[in-house]
């Protein structure tokens, strides 16, 4: 008798990304595009300084993959299945659980994550105490917390590769919350089945369900751990998991999240195709002088041209972050609908200004 | 004193879109890509057999603009909008009414809307009573033969415009009904403020709330019919309306309605300029004999790549209604990931197949 449907679902989803890490030409490319369905489209460039491509032969024998793990139901069932997985590859297979010090006995929840993991077979397993910062409110400083941690414990344990435990679920939410942004197709297109510098991060379960994850769970006698921080309505993830999402689904039909889900996938490859096009165009348009010429970009397709735009004005200082829509588009008027406007002022203390035909963005 | 705000601001709407029609080179061109920002970028042919362009001089002299009128608040308030602006810019202003005879008595508020409609001073007012079909649900249906009816009318007064009173809101809930189909950024992109053949409906109140067509009726003291569809749950709109978008309002905070709209608007222009990669690329990947080839096609973005098949299934025969991301995902693995598979049956008895490194898609 095989092993249970759900558990199944979970290895084969978790063979499936070992096999690409495996398959992988260099383990220490840098992967700029990824494809969210398993299969990888990636270019890799070798980051300036980066010890050059091994061959086969001198490749080390048995990589290490390692397992970001909460103690949740997802990142154990994920756990499971590298525990059961990574030995048939010759693939070693460890796993990291990062105390956030947010509440009030993490640290022994975060012990009794290392025991658990120990006890699958995990070998190194760590557990990691990170102090979370303020930036960009709660659930952003202790993201930004929990990657520093990770990308310094693959880095120490030489690992090849990070797997996170984010579920078509996960998938779905994070699509809903860039949708709320309004600022395009970028910030509905979720997160990436590969991310990080190299490739380090490889999200296995992003097209499974979060029910199959807990099924999984169940049928293996795990013990999980429900972070209270996930049914707690201050965060807007848990408001939308618990309250937005099923309205939603009640109105739309079941269908919802997958929907989400598939859209995360073609916006990302959208997204990634006009990034393409405004990088190729952008030399394009600037004159001798590398000044930025509007009737040529006036000749551009809008999405082409605003891209280029907020390039531009990104690499005059202006943050990412910062930088809606409603600023490129101010931008933009002053090569669709000039009628002598003055500086526009946008975030960074850049500064944006038509001139003899020419766009000038400057740190102002 | 002004107006109130809420009428300042429908009346400014309906003023822009009229200067827009007015300053269109002409009427007649088929606008094939609109920027749903009021300023319109439109590529525009003249279909075949249509009579040439008029010279300024041979324009004739007085315009006519109808709006579509329900009887609700939003299409209400379009008509005083339009009754009070379109004399001063030297336009006739008329208005039609559909009556879908889904509901007893709609004869009788067909009726009552064409007294209204008179009242405002539109002239010509017309009520026209449709036949509503069953193909592709009951909302799909009622709308096909509204417009049918629109068509014909515009054509028989030889209307320049037909405006439409879609709000802000409504584009929210068409954004949130192409998400939950989850077809990729062109179903994202929502109503387009300028539509039809020759640019025809125009949706001066897409960057407007409901709540201001809503005070404005009140404060003209307009008296405005409840469509009860649009509170029965029965309806996916009504159920987003009521229930869905509310929700996730609650969840995400009160900017989501303007958002979605602004997804709406770069979603349209992203999806423009990927078909208009699409549409140039196209010829480049065929061989001497017209066929696709597999390697140039491999060698392209996956979004263009995908938007080539699709094309190619659609011009095949395959009904574009029905040819969902997953088919179009199928037929790419060919290019992708070729170990040998067979035919791959798409909608219309559409195959699609690849035969000696050339991917052929014909009727089967």
């Amino acid at each position: 008798m095989g092993p249970h449907p759900a558990v199944a679902a979970i290895r084969l989803a978790v063979r499936r990304v070992l096999h690409d890490i495996l398959n992988d030409d260099s383990c220490h490319g840098r992967t700029t595009s990824e494809h969210a369905g398993g299969r990888i489209v990636a270019r890799r460039t070798r980051p300036v300084g980066e010890i050059p491509e091994q061959s086969p032969n001198e490749r080390p024998p048995s990589p290490l993959v390692l397992v970001a793990c909460s103690g949740g139901a997802d990142s154990m069932a994920l756990a499971s299945a590298l525990a059961f997985e990574a030995p048939k590859l010759g693939v070693r297979a460890g796993g990291i659980t990062v105390d956030h010090g947010l509440q009030p006995g993490s640290d022994l929840r975060a012990e009794e994550v290392v025991v658990r993991l120990r006890r699958l077979g995990l070998d190194p397993v760590e557990s990691i105490t990170v102090t979370v910062g303020r930036d960009g409110g709660p659930e952003a400083a202790a993201r930004d917390a929990r990657y520093a941690a990770l990308d310094g414990a693959a880095e120490r344990h030489g690992a090849t590769a990070v797997l996170l435990g984010h579920t078509r679920d996960d998938q779905a939410e994070t699509v809903l919350l860039g949708l709320a942004r309004g600022s395009g197709i970028r910030s509905l297109s979720g997160m990436a089945a590969v991310s990080g510098a190299g490739g380090r991060y490889r999200r296995p379960f992003l097209q499974l369900d979060r029910q199959t994850a807990r099924k999984a769970c169940m049928v293996q006698s795990l013990q999980v751990w429900d972070d209270p921080h996930n049914t707690d309505p201050a965060y807007t993830r848990s408001r939308l998991r618990h309250e937005g999402l099923p309205a939603l689904e009640k109105a739309l039909g079941k269908g919802v999240v997958e929907a989400l889900a598939r859209t995360a996938q073609l916006s990302r490859d959208d997204a990634d195709a006009l990034d393409t096009w405004a990088s190729q165009a952008e030399a394009s348009v600037r004159d001798a002088a590398g000044l930025l010429e509007c009737a040529k970009l006036y000749a551009l397709p809008p999405a082409v041209r605003r891209r280029i735009l907020r390039r531009a004005a990104i690499e005059a200082g202006a943050p990412a972050g910062s930088l809606f829509a409603r600023h490129i588009e101010e931008v933009d008027r002053l090569i669709t609908g000039w009628r002598g406007q003055g500086v526009i002022n946008l975030p960074g203390k850049v500064v944006a200004q038509r001139q003899g035909g020419r766009l000038v963005i400057r740190q102002g």
